[in-house]
C-alpha cells in the first residue's frame, strides 16, 4: 500500500467527515496547548524574529487545523507585546500527504483572512501556503521554520513495515491488523524498525528545516509500557481486526484479503523516542509527557445501560472510521455498504469492550529545541 | 459575485474538465516559451542564485501547470550547466484562487517528484507549495521570489465592475454579458477603470515580493484596437449573450437574470498596461508582444462542411465551458440539464459565426524586469 498516497482523513463535512469527527483530536490539542505556548515563549524572549516560519504537520483539514495556528499567533502577538516589539510576520505552512482535502482547508480561508484582518489586525502580515508531501522527508528550505508542530499525525508509519507481506508473517500474524498477543518476534521487530526509520527520516529532516534555537512540539499516540503488546497501545486495532473477521465468517470480505492487511501504525514508548533524538544528535529534549485520552474524547456516557454503551461504540466507531476508512477502502475495495456494515459490527464491539474495561489512548507531547 | 471565491476552471478530469479542454492555453503558452527562456538567462547571467523563487499564478490544475514548470527547470538547469555553475535549490510556488482543484494538482505530484529525481536529477532540491489567494494582493513575503509567470489569467477581474449592478446599467446593457457595440460608455468605463485598478494592484504586489532584478512574464488575453468593442476583443461574451438570450426565449432562464449577469473579464489593449507599468514605476518593460490566437487553438477543421462547422463550435464551446462554467453556474443557479442545452447552442452559434468570420483572441506576452 502507498501510504503517502492513499492516507487521508475522511473528506468534506459529511457524517463520517473528519471535520465532524475529530473530537478526540480536539482533546489531544487542548492538552498539548500549555506546552506549545511555553515553546513560544522560549522562542520568542530568547530570539527577535521579523518573519516567522510556523509550520503544521499533518494538518489534516477539520475546523482544528485553522483554531490552532489561530491560537499560535495570539500567543506571539501577546509575547510580541509584552517584550514591546513588533508583531512578526507570519509564513505558515499547511502540510499534509498528496490526498489531504486542501481544498477543503483552502475555501476556510477567505473566513480566516478576514478574521486576521478584522479581529487581530493582521493584514498583510500573513502568508499561508499549503506544502503537500510526506513529513518522513524534506518538505521546505533549510533554517526557514521557527516553530513546527504535528497533532495526531506521528503514529503513522510511511508505510507498512518492509516484510509484513511476504506469506510466512501473513500466516503467523493472521486475523490480526496489528502488533497484538499473538503476533510473533517478527511482526513486532517489523512494526518497530520500521517506526525507528520513519522517526529518525522525520527529527532529521526538521533539524535542517529549523533556525538554531527552532522550536518543536510534537503530539501522537504511543504506550506506557515497553510491551508493544499492551492494551493502550494497540488494542482498538484488536477490535477493528475482531469487526473484519466477523465480516469473514458473514463472507463479506475474505480472510486472505484480512491476513494481507497491516496497519501502517505504531504506539511508541518514550524510550524509544529518546533512542532515536539522542541518536540524531540536533535536538535538546525540553519535555516529554504522556496523558490518557478517552476513545471518545473523554464525553460522558453511562457505559453499563445498553442505549450508553451503544452510543459510545458508535462515537468512538465514527472517530476511527473518519481517519482509517481511506486505507480500508484501498486494500479491501469495500463499498460503502459494507464499510457502513463493518463499523455498526465495530461499534457494538467497542461498545462491549469500554463497558467491561474503560481502555484509554496514551498521547505524548514532546517539547523539542533545535540546538544552536 | 465573489469572484475569489467562485471561479474556477472546471475539477477533475471529466469529459467538460478543464484538464481535457485547455488546448487554446497550451498553444498560447508555447508562444510564451521562448519569452521565458530569454527572461530567465538574463535572470540567471546576472545574478548568482543559490535558492530560486518561482511562482505560477493562476495556475489552475491541467497537464499544463507542470509541464510548464518543468520546461523552467530544464532552462535554469542548462544555464547553470554553461555558467558552470551548480543548480539552485527551486523553491516553486502554484497559486490560484480558493475554489481551485488543488487537491487535483498535488495528487499530481509524486509522480512529479518522481520523474524530477529520476529524469532530472533534482532530488530534496526543490519544494513545492500551493498558495492559495488573489493575485490582486500580496501572496508570499516581501524579496522571496525571482521569476514569477502568469498564463491566461490576468484578464479575470478580481469582481464584476463596480456600479455594473445597478438597475439603470443594467437595463442599459440588457441581452449583453460584457462590453459589446451597445453598450453605453459607462459600461465601458466601469470595465476599463476595474481593470486599472486590478492590474496596478497586480504588479505593485508583485514588485513588493521579487527581488530587485527579478523577471516576470505574463501572457493573458487583450486586443488590438483602442475601441473595447472590437470584435478580437470581446466577441466570444457576444455570442455567449446570444446563446443566454435562446435560452431565455425557450423559457428555461429568466432574463432578469441575464441582464444582471456581467462577466468579471476584460481584454485590455497595449497602451492601458503600459500606462499602469509606468505610473507603477518598479518595473521596465523588457518585451511587450501581441499574437493571434484561434479560438479553437488552431486546429484544422473546414469550417464550410456542415460537419466541420459543427466540430469546430463543439471544440471552441468546450474549452470556453470548463473556463466558465462555475460563474455561470453560481450566477444562474441552473442545473447540468440546462448548461448542457446552453453549451449545445452555443456550439451552434460559434460553428455558424466561425464560418463565415475568422475571429482570433488577442494574446498579450510581457516581459518585465524589476528594477533595482
Amino acid at each position: 500500500m502507498e501510504v503517502v498516497q492513499v492516507l487521508h482523513m475522511n473528506k468534506g463535512n459529511g457524517d463520517t467527515s473528519y471535520a465532524k469527527n475529530s473530537t478526540v483530536q480536539r482533546k489531544i490539542i487542548s492538552f498539548g496547548k500549555t506546552i506549545i505556548e511555553e515553546a513560544l515563549l522560549e522562542l520568542s524572549s530568547n530570539y527577535d524574529i521579523d518573519s516567522m516560519g510556523i509550520a503544521d504537520l499533518g494538518c489534516s483539514m477539520g475546523p482544528n487545523t485553522l483554531s490552532v495556528i489561530s491560537e499560535i499567533m495570539d500567543i506571539v502577538r501577546a509575547t510580541s507585546g509584552h517584550l514591546r516589539r513588533p508583531v512578526p510576520e507570519f509564513r505558515l505552512f499547511f502540510n499534509d500527504l498528496y490526498s489531504n482535502d486542501f481544498n477543503y482547508l483552502f475555501m476556510l480561508l477567505p473566513a480566516f483572512y478576514k478574521m486576521l484582518k478584522e479581529e487581530k489586525g493582521i493584514g498583510s502580515q500573513c502568508f499561508i501556503s499549503g506544502v503537500p508531501g510526506s513529513f518522513y522527508g524534506r518538505l521546505l528550505p533549510s533554517n526557514s521554520l521557527h516553530f513546527v508542530y504535528s497533532f495526531s499525525s506521528l503514529h503513522w508509519l510511511s508505510q507498512v513495515p518492509v516484510g509484513l507481506e511476504s506469506y510466512a508473517v501473513k500466516h503467523l500474524n493472521k486475523g490480526k491488523v496489528y502488533i497484538s498477543k499473538s503476533s510473533p518476534q517478527s511482526v513486532v521487530n517489523a512494526y518497530s524498525s520500521q517506526f525507528q526509520a520513519d522517526f529518525s527520516q522525520f527529527i532529521k529532516s526538521r533539524s535542517q528545516e529549523l533556525v538554531p534555537g527552532g522550536r518543536m512540539v510534537l503530539s501522537f499516540l504511543g504506550r506506557k509500557s515497553i510491551d508493544p503488546t499492551t492494551e493502550d497501545g494497540c488494542y482498538q486495532w484488536e477490535l477493528l481486526a475482531e469487526a473484519l473477521m466477523s465480516l469473514v465468517k458473514e463472507g463479506l470480505i475474505e480472510e486472505e484479503k484480512v491476513a494481507s492487511f497491516n496497519a501502517p501504525y505504531y504506539a511508541p514508548c518514550a524510550e524509544e523516542l529518546k533512542v532515536e533524538i539522542l541518536k540524531e544528535g540536533s535536538f535538546i529534549i525540553n519535555r516529554l509527557e504522556a496523558f490518557e485520552v478517552d476513545w471518545d474524547g473523554g464525553a460522558v456516557a453511562d457505559t453499563h445501560t445498553e442505549q450508553g454503551k451503544m452510543m459510545v461504540g458508535e462515537r468512538v466507531a465514527k472517530t476511527i472510521r473518519a481517519v482509517v476508512e481511506s486505507m480500508l477502502e484501498s486494500h479491501f475495495r469495500m463499498g460503502q455498504d459494507t464499510m457502513d456494515v463493518l463499523f455498526i459490527k465495530f461499534a457494538e464491539i467497542v461498545g462491549n469492550h469500554l463497558s467491561k474495561t474503560r481502555t484509554k489512548y496514551i498521547n505524548f507531547v514532546i517539547s523539542l529545541v533545535r540546538k544552536g
